[in-house]
């Protein structure tokens, strides 16, 4: 059976990238690899929307989540954490592993952090020395306010903004520069298009600040040689090469395809779908703003979420996320990163009113692939 | 120019195996990865030669050399590092960055660690809690004497034997649970055959009570939550998956070849390259035990390594290796593992003796390539 992959990461990657990568590898100490560490540089930059340096880490996203930990922060120091969701609740983990303090923001699953609650923290307790949010927390498909959070700590000299950007970075935008975030990681499964196993990091001047006197133990994760490293176009450490040459792929393609029209195109397809969804009674499971990187549906009580995602699996090859912990069986994520484009969009669309009406669900059958053609017909 | 790499990492990638990355990616929380991890967690306990866990970290070599560290150590413990090149110095500096002593024993480049050294320096210091060492010191191309250090750390119920076998592991024998090694660090780029981006750590149960009393902070390369989802035939994070399925079919061709096959491939090939680099005048950089994994070459002072290195890869698309540090520009290194069998061994030996001659060095041109060919024709 053909496989199709609508997960939020890993993610579909582009053929012809999984090709660049099946080439003969090469020396990461050799000039060629240096002219494709520059082009990557450059791209990653461009992404980012930052004139920092973009480090590459060869580790999944919660090694470069544990590396923006412990680049900044000292055994001892506070940090407000914003739990919406699975990813939320991981920073209290990596602070607490570490010793650093944690102040925690319970948010409802579903729900989007309130930025003047914040405020309140920080105002009411000035030992805070960072806020921990995620710009897309993808167990609940929730966007977070991270322009309006970054203006809060930019106003505060000892406070930083961390943002958990895996999912968000390339998605839509997050102007590292311009809103005064301070750390912002990424990870190659999601808007990068890549297997996993590269992610990234910036750092603000004022998150270097903080490096000067953090005295969190680091190695592996040390961003300091890092940059010193890659100013030369190198790595402190041997590369995941064949992803890199995979992201110099990928990042050309970006280019050429541009910025803005990245958060478009994800924009479009998640719009499609949730309005899709809706058209046949299913309601979102994200009551304030959703990320444009997924979108998560709650399915009919009376059938559950494991039906779904067994129903797509079984009779289609398709692969979605069901829902996590407090979610599970309640909701499943329909993916709109990696190489998925509207085709891709409306099959999964149909194939899940192909399921739901196998499990007797009643419903206008058609309903929602019309709503995703009329809204992706003219656009992509 | 078709190019070659003949470097001790990254190495050379069988086309099959980079043909199978190149599939279309699977999720990891699937019944299909699932049975491939399964199949991956034997494969590597066959090669490791253990009955433990051996855990798949997405991260380079190094990343795991401080996984060994945090997950058996305190701050404030002692530890006894090996520092005979680039590799063993690396642990000290791993060990200093978590607030761990290091005392060191320092070593001759090119030369081997005396046990009886290592036998006294803990007799002489109760207060020693580990051993870290090199199985193979790429810098230099020795192999140190595992298997005698594990019998003299065996003997004490206080101290482990935390060894780096990045490029030992799957090149020659390292009995691990025999020989009672207590933590071994290995690496996808080397005898794996495969890109970098993934390494290996293996634990013995008296690691496991190190790790009890461990109070070094840990959470990215925490290896109890990664042994509990191992046992699940799952990651704790999302892993490195393209490199995983490369990583099961290098698994089946070692399972066909053999282990011990695998030891006496890397022996021969570096056996034969020694004896042809000595037919030409062109002494080895080790004076004791030779790692099977390269071949370290003094380089003909009047001539220099650069030239060599620079030689090989203009005129003939080979990257070899230079020397570091203190070795650099006076030896070349040659490896041996990897996707590389003895019609390769035989080309870059006929490479490097054309390429001395028109450098001016004078000999018996030719002798080279007999020589080698005389050991390798029989045998592989």
């Amino acid at each position: 059976m053909k496989k199709y992959v609508f997960t939020p990461g890993p993610v579909p990657v582009p053929s012809e990238v999984l090709i660049e990568m099946a080439k003969p590898i090469i020396h990461h100490r050799t000039a060629e690899f240096e002219e494709i560490f520059a082009e990557v540089r450059e791209g990653l930059k461009y992404i980012y929307n930052t004139a920092q340096e973009v480090f590459i880490l060869s580790a999944s996203g919660t090694g470069a989540m544990e590396a923006s930990v412990v680049n900044t922060l000292s055994r001892g120091d506070k940090a407000l954490v914003i739990n919406s969701g699975k990813f939320g609740e991981r920073w209290g983990k990596i602070c607490r592993a570490y010793g650093v303090e944690v102040e925690e923001i319970m948010v409802d699953w579903g729900k989007e952090v309130d930025p003047a609650v914040i405020e309140k923290a920080l105002s009411d307790d000035s030992s805070i020395k960072a806020v921990l949010t995620q710009a897309s927390e993808t167990s609940t498909g929730v966007k977070h306010p991270i322009k309006e959070i970054s203006e809060i700590t930019s106003k505060r000299d000892d406070v930083i903004h961390i943002v958990d950007g895996i999912t968000g970075v390339g998605v839509f935008e997050i102007a590292f520069d311009e809103w005064g975030v301070d750390v912002l990681v990424g990870g190659s499964q999601k808007a990068f298009m890549l297997p996993p196993g590269l992610s990234f990091a910036a750092m603000s001047e004022k998150a270097w600040k903080f490096y000067e006197t953090s005295d969190l133990p680091k190695f592996y994760f040390d961003f300091k040689p890092a940059l010193k490293n890659a100013e030369k176009n190198t790595t402190t450490f041997t590369p995941a090469v064949t992803l890199i040459v995979g992201l110099a792929a990928v990042l050309r393609r970006f280019k050429s395809e541009g910025r803005e029209n990245m958060h478009k195109r994800h924009a479009r397809l998640a719009l499609a779908t949730r309005e899709a969804m809706k058209a046949i009674g299913l309601e979102p499971f994200v009551q304030d703003t959703p990320s444009t990187a997924l979108t998560t549906v709650i399915a009919p009580p009376e059938i559950g979420a494991a039906k779904v995602v067994a129903g797509l699996r079984d009779e289609f090859g398709i692969t979605v996320a069901g829902g996590q912990d407090q979610a599970k069986g309640k909701i499943f994520r329909i993916s709109h990163i990696g190489d998925i484009d509207k085709t891709d969009t409306l099959s999964i669309i149909a194939a899940i009113e192909s399921v739901l009406n196998q499990l007797g669900y009643e419903f206008n059958f058609g309903a929602a692939t019309k709503k995703a053609s009329e809204i992706l017909g003219t656009e992509l």
